[in-house]
This record gives structure tokens, C-alpha cells and sequence, in this order.
């Protein structure tokens, strides 16, 4: 008798993304700065991979970023099962936030239930979250710096984070409260992060089946308390907001969203690829913007060469909005002999004799 | 002491659409066929457009399309305000669905407050509602075709319809749960149709306003019980959904969802021309698609050439989703000799010796 279905279905789901890490990091040429003669793969590994350990060059390492809840622990589990069958070794990390009292015993508690999984190295890692950009990003940068360390310190080929579909769904609302265009609707990329090290192997698998796969693999899992917290955009999301919109637009709404995320993902990274191309034809032999070449391009373009100028001069990308972008489109589209703008950083948009000249004021 | 606010900005919101009807229909290059000798602006027509009918051509015919609810009784007084000041006459139309008993006597109400309001000619269009697409589908497609019909016969330059803010974000949404890409987030266009003939002044503007005017005008409006029917998905969206979004996301939803409406329309036309133009260089001196050549392309551009060509092949556009161009995208992306695929339209897509086939079987 096979695995339960929710079971099979996170194992399928790691199993593809570790035999592209293996595309990516063949066999022994895994980075050489790994535990290299650290322990094998740990009680599990009793695929064909270790029968002959000596006989292979260090196999790569894969870590998990496990926070002990069920979407991270279901992985954990699959990362377990899966990776010694494919000569991969397989560690865990679990961030200690330090955001509630007892978060250390907690740490301490997924560690040692990564352990009994058998993953090794495994490790937790105390961090402390700083206030810029609010609470949940400030806690996300956080977590991505210590996972990044941590990948660095063990020689790790990937990290796998354990969001779901679902995730993403609010991510794609979260974008969308934005306004912003299309590329905070594209969500969370299944690969990201410096040489593709950040992976998401159940992007495309609900929720619901996660936290099937831990009960019926009986994996204690732990409900973080910020997830139901209506002070969290997210958890209000999650608890009111998609559940409302499920009921208006039907139960396909999670994964529609989903789909958005990843046709919106490819579409601004064509027309980003676009603008780059467009940019070096729309300046004159000084290197300035034409802005009668730059109004021949179609607005989408435009735009996006507008914000990159904007960015490159000096303007934080997470101060400057579409309105901004639409005032220094203006310029070119909408000419009457405006005066200088004002964007974030101190830079200053204008008009001069046909050119748009962009800089730090 | 001027009008109040809400009135002095749906007038702003009609004045910058009919100069923008004016620019597109000079005065006196206005339709041949309009009924030219027909009565003046009417009863309202004071402005100085009308201080010499005679020494002026035909001026152009603007029609608003009215229900009677708040929306489009607040435009058809904008109308009926600023249209002779620019020396345009200005009609309305107003459609009897007939999906309720009664609707006939309705209609024939709203004709009087349309001519109440110095609106001539008007009149109401009784149509016979299909049941193709679905209820809401099939009710707006007969409006369409009658009031093409009224815009035709009376030789109307443009058609005003009342969607309001709120309106694009709902249109928005039911987009997102569609989850087939940015084209359908992109809701409804300022200006669409044959020669850009409807034009939608409170695309900006949010519903609120447009009550509000209503309210201080001593409009009487009538509120169609469909729109808080829960058996309509638009309904339970304005009711429910985007309460609750707003709820968790905060107030500027709705304008987040109206400016994603715009930017996505944006990259979607650039997209499209991109692709309409890389058409031409994936194909052999044949006229085949070359998949090395389509295998180059960024996926977004990719995709959109599949999907053109296969309509073009006869698929129907409205069965035709993003798993059917996924599908015929791994014959280019992911080729393990699979073989024919089977779309919409009895089309066939397939790969035969480097080249995709894609044609009616």
C-alpha cells in the first residue's frame, strides 16, 4: 500500500524541486565549503544513494526552513524522505523571532523534532527584528538573513520554504491592496534569492493538504499565534477577507490567484527586459533621454524606463509610486511647460529643450 | 457660490470627455447621419454654443446610456448641463430588459426624467435577453447591441455609460477569479467600442460622489433590485467581497483595484503588440512556427503568439485557458515527444519534425 495521497502529494512536490537542485548542483560539484566530513544523511538514509558513501564525492546539502508549523513540518518530512533516495543530505533551520516569551524553548522544540526526522545539520537561529517597514517585513528580513547565513555556514546548495498556494493567494491580494502594477501581483517566485538558493517546493499545493500530511504522519505541528492575530494584514486576510471572497467568487478563487501570480510573474519580467532593451535607444550621443523617442514607445514601456531612470538617480524603489511615475510621464505625454518634480530622495524630474533630465536635486 | 462638490466634479468628469469627443469630432465633421435637422440642443441648450444655431454646423450627438440608478441619472445631468456649453446636443437611451415585470413602465419613467433633464431625442429600446454565457453575460450583450442600434440611428458620436470606480474594481475582481492573466484584470477601458464610441466619464470617480450628487440635484433615482440580489455574482462581490477585503487591506481597495485595472491594460496592449510583431519572426519561409524560434521568446510573448494562433485556427476565445496554452507550451519547453493536443474548436496542436502545427482537425 502506497502513502497517503496529502503524503504522496508533498513528496512528489519535493522530489521535483530536488532533482532541479541536482540539475542546477550536480553530484560533487556541491560547494566546497560543506561539512563535507561531517555525518551522513542522517537515520533516514537508507536510499541507494548511501550504500556506497565513500565511494562518492560529497553529496549536496538541501536545508529546510522549518518554523514548526504544519506547512513547514510537512516539508521537513518530505525533504526527510526524499533526499537520501536522491544522494542529497538534508538539514534543517528554524528561527528563533524572539518576538514572544518562551520562542527559544519553542526553537529548541522544532530542532529537536527535525532530529527525530532525521535531518542533520539542523539548527536554530536567534535573530532579532528590527521595526523598519513594519512588523511582518521587518521580521521577514530578519528570517531571510539568518536563512542566508545559514546556507552559508553549512555550504547549503538550496534552502526550501514552506509556502503554499494559499500563501501565495494572499500575497497576490496583499500586492493588489498595492495598486502598483503588475509585478507585486506576481507573488512569490518558486525560485528565488541569490543563485536561485530559495526554493518553494509546495507553491502549487494547497494548504489543506499540508496539514493532512502531518496528521496523518502524526507530526506535532505548532499554530503560531500571528497567524490568527487580526492585527496581521495577512491573518486578516487569511480569516476574513479571502474566505469572504471564496463565498462571492466561488472556491477557484485560491488557485486563480495563484495563476495570476505566475502570468503576471512573466509578463513583468518581459516587459522589464523590454525597457532595458528600449532604454539605450532613447537617449541622444550625451546619454539623454529623447523625449520624442520615448513617447513613440508604448506607455507600459515608457513607465518602466521612467521608474528605472527614477531608481538609478537615486529615488528608493519603495518610496516611489505610480502616481509619482504618472507626474513624470506627464512631461513627455501631457507637455504645457510644467516645472521641475519633486520625487522621493531628493530627486528632481524636468523637461529641458526636448530632453527629460532626471537627477539628485 | 458654486455647485456642490459632488456636482461640480461629475460635471468636470463629463467636460474633459466630451473635449475629448470634440477632439476626436470637430464641430460640423460630426456623423452625416445624424438627424441634423432635427430639434436644437433642447430647452437647456443656453450656453453660448447656442447664441448662433444657425451660423454653426450639425453639432455632434452624445448619448447617455441610463437605468435610472444613481450612476447614470448623475451622468445624464452632467450631460445635460455641460453639453450645450460646448455646442454638443445631448440624448439618452435608456434599455428595458424586460426581465421584469413591469420594466416597461420603468423604462418609460426614466425616458420622462431624461427629457426632464433637457435631454432630447430620448427614448427606451426594449430587448429580448439570450441566455448565452450566463445571465449577467447575455443581459449586457443585448444592451451593447441595442444601444449600438440607438448610437447608429440617431448618428450619435459617442455613448456615455456610468461605471464608476467601484464598478472597474468589481470588474477587477471577477478578473482575478478568472485567474487567466492580466487582460482580464484589466476591467473596463475609458473609452471602447466601434471608433471608441462608449466613453465612461466616472471610470475615476467613485460611487459615493455620484450618489451624492444625485442627492443634492433632487435626482430621483431608482435602485434595480438586481444589484443586491446575492444570486448575482457582481452582487454578492459589492455586498460581501470587497467589504471584507476592505476590511482586512484597508480603505484604498478600490483605488488600488481601479489603478491596477489601468497599469494592467497598459502592459497587456504592449504585450500583445510584441507579440503580434514577433509572430512574423518564428516563422519559416513556410509560414510554419519554427520551435527553436518560439523557444527563444520570453515566456509571456511565447504564450501569446499560442494563444493567437490557435484562435486564429478556430479555437474560441472564451474556451480557450491558460492550462490549454501551458499545454501547447511544453510541446516548445518541455518536448519528450508528446504527442497531439487535443483544444477547444476541435483544434489540434502538435509537433512535427522542429516545427508546432496547430490547425482545425
Amino acid at each position: 500500500m502506497g502513502p497517503h495521497p496529502a503524503v504522496a502529494a508533498i513528496r512528489l512536490a519535493v522530489r521535483r524541486v530536488l532533482h532541479d537542485i541536482l540539475t542546477d548542483h550536480p553530484l560533487g560539484a556541491g560547494p566546497a565549503a560543506g561539512p563535507a566530513a561531517g555525518p551522513a544523511a542522517g537515520p533516514a538514509a537508507a536510499g541507494p544513494a548511501a550504500e556506497h558513501p565513500r565511494a562518492r564525492p560529497p553529496s549536496p546539502l538541501v536545508l529546510v526552513a522549518c518554523s514548526g508549523g504544519a506547512d513547514s513540518m510537512a516539508l521537513a518530512s518530505a525533504l526527510a524522505f526524499e533526499a537520501p533516495r536522491l544522494g542529497v543530505r538534508a538539514g534543517g533551520v528554524t528561527i528563533d523571532h524572539g518576538l514572544q516569551s518562551g520562542s527559544d524553548l519553542r526553537a529548541e522544540e522544532v530542532v529537536l523534532r527535525l532530529r527525530a526526522l532525521g535531518l542533520d545539520p539542523v539548527e536554530a537561529a536567534a535573530v532579532t527584528v528590527g521595526r523598519a517597514g513594519g512588523p511582518e517585513a521587518a521580521a521577514r528580513d530578519a528570517r531571510y538573513a539568518a536563512l542566508d547565513a545559514a546556507a552559508a555556514r553549512h555550504g547549503a546548495a538550496a534552502v526550501l520554504l514552506g509556502h503554499t498556494r494559499d500563501d501565495q493567494a494572499e500575497t497576490v491580494l496583499l500586492g493588489l491592496a498595492r495598486g502598483s502594477g503588475i509585478r507585486s501581483l506576481s507573488g512569490m517566485a518558486a525560485v528565488s534569492g541569490a543563485d536561485g538558493r530559495y526554493r518553494r517546493p509546495f507553491l502549487q499545493l494547497d494548504r489543506q493538504t499540508a496539514r493532512k500530511a502531518c496528521l496523518v504522519q502524526s507530526l506535532p505541528v505548532w499554530d503560531d499565534p500571528h497567524n490568527t492575530d487580526p492585527a496581521y494584514t495577512r491573518s486578516r486576510l487569511r480569516h476574513e477577507g479571502l474566505p469572504a471572497l471564496e463565498k462571492a467568487l466561488g472556491k477557484g478563487v485560491v488557485e486563480a490567484l495563484a495563476r495570476t501570480a505566475q502570468l503576471s510573474r512573466d509578463d513583468a519580467d518581459a516587459l522589464d527586459s523590454w525597457a532595458r532593451q528600449a532604454e539605450t535607444g532613447v537617449r541622444d550621443a550625451n546619454g539623454r533621454l529623447e523625449c520624442a523617442k520615448l513617447y513613440a514607445l508604448p506607455p507600459a514601456v515608457r513607465r518602466r524606463i521612467l521608474r528605472r531612470v527614477a531608481i538609478e538617480a537615486g529615488a528608493p524603489a519603495g518610496a516611489l509610486f505610480a502616481r509619482h511615475i504618472e507626474e513624470i510621464d506627464r512631461l513627455i505625454t501631457g507637455w504645457r511647460g510644467q516645472g521641475a518634480i519633486n520625487l522621493p530622495g531628493r530627486v528632481v524630474a524636468q523637461r529641458q529643450g526636448g530632453r527629460l533630465v532626471i537627477r539628485q536635486g
